[in-house]
């Protein structure tokens, strides 16, 4: 059952990030063709101790080739995922072109594992901030239902890419010894700073009608709402998301609020996600400490904890849940749906 | 008009903005005597040019003075300005101590300015959350009803004292460069990292008893609770909090998210904010700009911007609302309940 596999992106952070959990994970590897951008092509990156040559991506990259694991950008998902399907190959993709297409399946593997049943030659991995609230709010889902979900993201550097990470760490550095900063890869002063979610955002104006989110939201947001009722397969689920960047280098955090349509206790919502696939309770309440990113960072589950009741509002209760951006939020959930298949 | 003032805890971060604001307001001042442990005595403090030397805080501190600003944490007000109250001063006090006693008014000047008018000697300025949050909330509240508000926060460092700040920008610069670094002022990393909130938390159990914070909770956040019913002088208002510290420098944002009781608009949300006393809305759709807080750093007014209707829930809207912690949410609203008075 060894695959021959292709990975689109391999310099960037998720895809440090997949060839490191391939060789944790001891994936059934024929053989592994590292393919990037003109750019990228020539540079060497280790596996398994062997240096690889990353190729240059082609619409002919792809002969015998079994499974792609694509990030590199929507747009490079788009040009070349229908050559590798062409090619025989089943193409995990983690960006979010064709995420809400309704041909391809939307897949977290603790979810909805059946829905990779029905893929034609595409199954996107949905959006790291998704992945991470999904995992919790399923089981509740479940057990409960949903009457209304309102969170609040704290997301790190990390899911703006490897440069990001880095630009963060050299502007934290530079200002916090007085010296000046050019930025190149982050729009807005990062370090010490915070800013609602820079991805596209709808203004109402003609020029950006090709956005998708509604008006006043960004992308980001969107996201959260309609990749969690595709993979749910719920299309009723009320989700109210604000997605703010903050300067954390690494995994995401959420404050969820959640109104539950049966009546349910904090006790029960903490036995429910103690047994929840692909999740951890972390918290150790006499020191006030939960989950942070810090001790979760480089870690497969997502990590909850502070489960109170909500006073304001019958039946409603706050989760904090932490999860690392580039492994359960990316790398490592393609590669679940990758084994599964 | 001039008055004989005394500040304590003139040498912390709050301290040194009430010096800084009340010169830049050009307050009547007849005398300024500079307050703080035995410590700090000795040290010099430069005012209008001039440098005062900082004296040791006793119960005889006060004899002649007409204003105190007390933001030298809760035990220190509660110590000492009863012994500045009964030498005939007035005292403002910066600390949680005295908030929540029914013979102390809790003030926001441009939202409950005639409760100074009740004080018998002490006026408590509300947590620096509570303050930013309520600008923009209670012309919302006067214009619509508030059925509920869910408020996320994300704390600077600023609201952790000046050591704090310090150690963040040390820290992060220590870490940026690989290099180890030891804290001696925030419990946990906070370099590229975040948590909820520090303050005390209540598990529910006995140790914990004399936290007012119900079980789940922690004191920052019913603070959100108590002081806001108490400042809007009505007990019904619902408010669930969840507050983070986040590795920023000073300013603190909050993600609002509010449910009206009369039916509004987003463009009828603006109009009330517009005409706001001390709101100020700044942001630049077109290039998905909204408040910062490196924008608002050392401002006056509460800024806010990205207003927009919650799409999962009848008559709920979000807005984004970022003010400076130190000036607007501790020091100048502390001046300017001693300019009313």
């Amino acid at each position: 059952m060894s695959r021959n596999i292709a990975i689109i992106g391999a310099t960037g952070a998720v895809g440090q990030e997949l060839l490191s959990i391939l060789e944790q994970r001891q994936f059934p590897i024929k053989s592994l063709k590292l393919l990037a951008s003109k750019r990228s092509a020539g540079k060497t990156i280790k596996f398994k101790g062997k240096d690889l040559t990353v190729e240059e991506l082609t619409h002919d990259s792809f002969k015998g080739i079994d499974l792609v694991l694509s990030s590199a950008g929507g747009s490079i998902s788009r040009d070349y995922a229908p050559s590798a399907v062409k090619a025989g190959a089943v193409v995990v993709d983690n960006t979010s072109h064709f995420r809400m297409d309704p041909n391809v399946p939307l897949v977290v593997p603790e979810v909805n594992p059946l829905d990779i049943k029905k893929h034609k030659g595409i199954i996107a991995n949905p959006n790291c901030t998704t992945i991470i609230m999904s995992l919790p709010l399923f089981p509740l889902y479940n057990a409960f239902g949903l009457e209304r979900v309102s969170v609040c993201t704290y997301q790190a550097a990390s899911g703006a890419g490897a440069l990001a990470m880095d630009e963060l760490k050299s502007e934290c550095v530079a200002l916090g010894q007085n010296q000046t900063f050019e930025r190149t890869v982050i729009p807005f002063q990062y370090a010490y700073n915070l800013f609602p979610h820079n991805a596209p955002y709808n203004d109402g104006s003609e020029a950006k009608a090709k956005v998708k989110a509604p008006k006043g939201y960004c992308e980001e947001e969107w996201k959260m709402v309609a990749e969690t009722r595709k993979i749910f397969g719920d299309e009723s689920i009320r989700v109210a998301p604000t997605c703010v960047r903050v300067p954390v280098l690494r995994a995401h955090s959420e404050a969820i609020n959640i109104q539950f349509k049966k009546k349910t206790s904090v006790e029960e919502i903490y036995a429910v996600l103690a047994k929840a696939p692909g999740v951890v309770i972390l918290e150790d309440p006499a020191n006030n400490h939960w989950p942070m990113p810090v001790d979760v960072s480089g870690k497969d589950p997502v990590f909850v904890g502070r489960i109170r009741q909500d006073l304001s509002q019958e039946n409603t209760f706050d989760i904090w849940v932490v999860g690392d951006q580039i492994r359960k939020g990316a790398a490592l959930n393609a590669i679940q749906i990758a084994e599964m298949l």
